[in-house]
């Protein structure tokens, strides 16, 4: 693709994806919803360096975008727990190709 | 790999790739610069909505993870041109699966 010519349709639809996934922690919230149903403190634990205040955000705007949900459950207190959906699970592959190019770039630039 | 468990190697590399590429404009400064060399403001044409200013910042943030070259010819006046350097290339793979989940994204949730 990327040496067949600059098409403005490609590009469009890229962009269409990076903004639905801008900044760096959508894509790793994600990820670490990708084993199973996770509660709030569970996933601030597992995606290292995140504020809650950023983490409630991007949730809301996953939740938006479709691409978790959230699910109140009928206990007492009542607990939270978050889940990707299929249209989140669809990310698998930009996930694993992310994953090879970050190993590739930390060997390239960042390992020097 | 995502249903495979939640390994912090890889979400580490997912990581590193996430910082080196964050923001919506980088891959869309690469994808426009995969089909050749290209002075500023052919950059700035092709990437739709980008301000001078911001994609003055991207090319060197570019420059400096090794993605692009800046090139000055000695022509009178000089003229500076931007190349993708073959680990901006290694990006090929994101860049398609980010255009196959854009186009999905536009039709699952966007085309509402």
């Amino acid at each position: 693709m990327l040496t067949n010519g600059t098409c403005p349709k490609t590009m469009l639809s890229i962009k269409d994806a990076l903004e639905a996934l801008e900044g760096k922690w959508k894509l790793l919230i994600l990820f670490a919803l990708s084993t199973g149903p996770k509660r709030f403190k569970q996933i601030a634990k597992e995606v290292n360096g995140i504020t809650d205040k950023t983490l409630s955000r991007e949730l809301k705007n996953l939740e938006t975008n479709e691409l978790i949900k959230r699910t109140v459950h009928d206990t007492f207190p009542p607990t939270v727990e978050y889940t990707i959906t299929e249209h989140g699970l669809s990310l698998e592959k930009v996930l694993e190709e992310l994953h090879y190019w970050g190993l590739l770039h930390r060997k390239q630039v960042m390992g020097r």
